[in-house]
């Protein structure tokens, strides 16, 4: 039925009166783009873009509002936000910018583009371990051999192995596929067209559409990693699936978690009688089970217009801790630039090699408790209280239980680097070569991470036989097997 | 179209004089909850408990019929089932009753306070296996050491490793929060609320939905696994999402194997035309494709009201095999308990090492052949004789080969342990702690379960590639190489 | 709505006058089949043949047009296509065929009958290497040796383990379920049925619906594997989960990797307002992102009629490159029979065992180039030509990169085989049947393969950690372990 309206709804602008609401400039690039690109201009169609002007978004009351800004642009308000409104906005900004029919028009719309009609999400994204998940990775040297190990070409000769360096093109296309490339511009090419012939930019590092992306107008981040061109849809950012596009992978198997847990088949089964599109999220009417974003991103509100929780594009506002993606979970980190952590052995990593935090750079216990109540706020919309405290002990015990099967690990593997069956730390040697460091790295990466994931989302498998506690048993068992093996084999030699 | 006939109903519901069908007791915690747990309270008015009022659902033709009881006691009979009318029912037996608001409630709303209108359903229930997970875990020494050797903590020294047992929280949240946790009160708990001071029950094991839960008034499971709360929707239980929750991991694929098969596609691509809230369920009409519950518990009628098959809730009905969950598939235990069953060695197991089934335990072929032509019967509701008699024919052939293929790898880890390369059995030793009795039992948990569900559900990769064959070839090579090199190892010493 | 739309269309028909164009004699198949296979018969009410006569059908536009036929039977056109339209046509030819209540009918219609009303799919589908898929894998020496290590049931003696050849009933399960089994009449057998005795073929391989399957007419493949019964829909083969069936797997991980793509994010999220059964299926409008068929299959047109993609059921004419199912990367062969390949180590493979490609059984350059054009038309429908560009330089960099890391796998293999730790074409041997083979196999046919379907349709994970180079990176060190462990242990010997 929902469709149906919405269906009308874009019929009757189409063929109506009020194609007066599309700008003379974005009008002349449909005219073109409608046979060039049809596929992209019938999506914008079906965009809230293409269907409402800035300036009858701004009437309407605060909570239903979906732009944040207090000081629109004249020259936006009165036409929708069509191509030209986005394309060739601010574009003396933008190396990529280039004359395109008589207009200066951009490829890549940043976060600065959206943020003039949406400056509040632009502000807290940025804010946002995701937005510098570029220079996370590039500029932590210990990261940066990791993903070394994982994309460079490995050669074999007298039975031993070597390394090279990673291209760039995998290297776009593996990490930073979903942390972002550094997209710059090395030139013009020109280019024969149904138009004609015409000049376009070349862009290294492109297509991407990764979440800590470095634009040419020096901005990072993509706000399409989530909302999708060119219908920016808020229905898709709610669906999980949207997240799944990074965190479904065993070192992050966030959608996977929620998928067996009774929240993910509480939206697969009963999601088609949900209203995706509303806002404010209205918990219980719009949906009666969260997805990813209705906890981690969305505003939620009761049926009366009771506020549940705030909208924040900082992701980690509901966050007390970190929970993958390094040896050991840990309290979040003060700043969302990763690449300046220390630790006391001088390695780039929030936490010791044994497990303890590194204090100075992460948030207290009460930054801690301030986050765990916000998201709890979310929790106890359906759950008792004792439910919801029940439910942050376990996770908590889980963080201390994989912490501590973590440690046994690296115990295993410093103990090979001490005897010489593998060459680590002590010998100055690269961490991540080795199939014991792998299988290091699988511990924490994979199977303590699936399992606090599990823990944090009761979505029990993943903490049991699906990358759970079995294999974190298990990988102690053939780390122990491994090293007595080599040891054998060091011995002999 | 049926959401909007639902929505419809809903709106008439709320908006007209049916309020009156509310007991007032039930409209007494509205007043609060409508505010304190928005959620459910929303999630509860989409249910057909707020809908319909018993002495109404009584009067459907017998076919139609959602709640099972000849018996329904007055009381119930005039309002809709509500918050009232489940959480203060029988209270007195519950040891997690308290007062609230000069109410006697109680948290969890167990199986017998269900069956005071379905009655049928939780008598069937009880004969399951399911019902029975927590004490086929707890009390079964083997399945308890397999237990610890997954949630137990590991340390390493001296080369060699150490187990801890397993604490309970990480219990509740690793494999008994699928088989169901043992719910205690420990005592009460003053908390602040938005009305004032109040006191509540301190429950262990909480939150729980295991299939086998231990319920406070000496209950066993939770409809709650299937029928969510709080709208405990039929259409939720017979989506194989609902399944999934439990039944997707590698240890029992279902779900995964469904989704690969002809009937999970025919779902997945067509279920939107489907009508999933219909009873009886009519075959080609509701729908075009079986989901998990259309094979294993629901009334099944033809379009004409002629009956394909009973409606179940003791799901093994079906089932003449066990074809996961142990060493080797065998004809299905005749008592739910398995915690009883001893093979000739003295192990709590259905099947001796070797794979012989242990006769007195399980049923005959008889019984196994009553079950196989049930199932049948729906089988042959789309397909031809001869169609499902060859798809049996494989499963069988499949449960041979797979058990053979377990029997060779029992036979490297009983030859690892005489020789001493291993610890196991002749010396008295735990059977799941080392690396290679870990790839045994991955052999049958994993590699050969999930090759019988592809068999059984024609989801034919986890038979190949998908943890099927494959690896049950692969993994008997790996075994006899870690057996190789331990020996090595060991006659050094 | 479309859901409310087809149902009144349906009822129309069913209750109108419409009955008269059923024929006869399908009129008869119904008259029982209605209570002997309900679900099949109410399977069959929904779909296209059972709503449209051919005749009505050949009076469409040339672009709507469901049927390719020039030249249809008088005899087919004027009743619409039920049971014995399909299952006693050329029943001649048929060897499933037998005497069925004063009717002759064969069990198996296959693609022959089919193509009296679509020809051109038919012919085209005659071309696809998937419909060779039988004789590509039974008579092609090295994979027959494949399935037979992973199908054959194994034995432990003597600290060694032998092979035993696999049974029939085991390979229609295993990899044949998909390639499609030999289906053979092995005589007829009586049954009791509910309206008497009756006589029915023996079938051997039966059930089945691979894409290879070889048909009792002589015919090869099988429609349903895709157009599943007896809706026969479009919009089935149109939804990713269809191709799921069979390219999910570790080996052929498509749908997966399709799943976490943003056009896989776009299809889950959005696709209840898009239309799977308009004809022409129209970008932009009918759906926003492509599905499997979209790119692979679909005929493509623009909302003004204008084509950008031919329909073409030889799946191949998009596709310069076979990325999977081998050990390397290779230009597509030239013909869909790939069991007369040879190489000039005489193995029947493509390439060598150093990854150059066998120039005279693999396509040009000049036809590769024709392959990726006729592929990017469609990308350009959405994205700009740079961005396409971009995409296909990465894909093939990918199949460089992934080809050089199987050369170094290969290397190690070889090295293996030359000292004797494992014994393969130097000795004469299986080459697929050791732990260190098998390694090798996983390193092309799941972790290169999987790379490579992560780049072709940018779905990230599957490049990086999710079975990607994160796997090939661990294989190669792991590989090199194991040849030094073996290593001593036969020189120890």
């Amino acid at each position: 039925m929902k469709n149906f309206i919405s269906v009308a709804i874009l019929f009757l602008f189409v063929a109506g009166s009020c194609d007066a609401a599309v700008s003379e400039k974005t009008s002349e690039c449909l005219e073109c783009h409608r046979t060039a690109t049809p596929g992209i201009v019938a999506d914008w169609e079906r965009s809230h873009h293409a269907q409402i002007i800035p300036a009858d978004a701004l009437k309407k009351p605060m909570l239903e509002r979906r732009i944040s800004t207090a000081d629109l642009p004249k020259v936006l308000s009165e036409t929708v936000v069509g191509c030209a409104e986005c394309h060739m906005m601010n574009s003396e900004n933008h190396k990529d910018s280039f004359e395109h029919n008589g207009y200066q028009v951009h490829v890549i719309v940043s976060p600065e583009n959206c943020a003039v009609c949406h400056p509040v999400e632009e502000m807290q994204y940025e804010q946002n371990i995701m937005a510098n998940a570029y220079a996370n990775l590039k500029d932590n040297p210990l990261f940066s051999s990791l993903v070394k190990s994982v994309n460079g070409m490995q050669t074999f000769e007298n039975l031993g192995t070597a390394y090279a360096e990673p291209d760039e093109l995998t290297q776009a296309e593996s990490c930073y596929f979903c942390h972002g490339t550094n997209v710059t511009v090395e030139g013009m090419k020109t280019r024969e067209t149904d138009f004609g012939e015409m000049e376009f930019p070349i862009l290294t590092g492109w297509p991407n559409q990764g979440v800590g992306r470095l634009n040419p107008d020096g901005s990072k981040g993509a706000c399409t990693s989530c909302h999708s061109r060119h219908e920016f849809s808020i229905e898709m950012a709610r669906k999980p699936y949207t997240c799944s596009e990074c965190h479904k992978g065993p070192d992050v198997p966030a959608y996977k978690v929620y998928s067996v847990s009774k929240h993910g088949n509480l939206f697969s089964s009963m999601n088609s009688g949900w209203d995706f599109d509303n806002v404010p999220w209205v918990v219980g009417k719009d949906f009666t089970a969260p997805t990813c974003a209705a906890c981690h991103v969305s505003m939620i509100t009761t049926d009366d217009g009771e506020t549940v929780a705030e909208r924040s594009h900082r992701m980690n506002d509901r966050l007390p801790w970190r929970i993958f993606g390094l040896p050991y979970a840990h309290p979040h980190p003060k700043s969302p630039n990763t690449a300046l952590i220390k630790n006391k052995a001088g390695l780039p990593l929030p936490t010791e090699l044994t497990g303890e935090p590194v204090v100075e750079y992460v948030i207290d216990a009460e930054e801690q408790n301030r986050r765990r109540e916000t998201m709890q706020q979310i929790c106890l919309a359906c759950h008792s209280t004792s439910w919801v405290e029940n439910q942050y002990i376990r996770l908590e015990n889980t963080i201390a239980t994989t912490n501590d099967m973590t440690l046994t690990a690296t115990q295993i593997l410093t103990t090979a680097w001490e005897k010489g069956a593998a060459k680590g730390l002590p010998q100055g040697e690269d961490i991540f070569d080795e199939a014991l460091e792998k299988k290091w790295v699988e511990h924490w990466l994979f199977f303590a991470n699936s399992t606090r994931f599990a823990s944090a989302m009761a979505g029990a498998d993943y903490g049991a036989f699906a990358n759970g506690r079995w294999y974190l048993a298990k990988n102690i068992q053939e780390m122990a097997d491994w090293l007595e093996f080599k040891l054998q084999s060091v011995e002999k030699k």
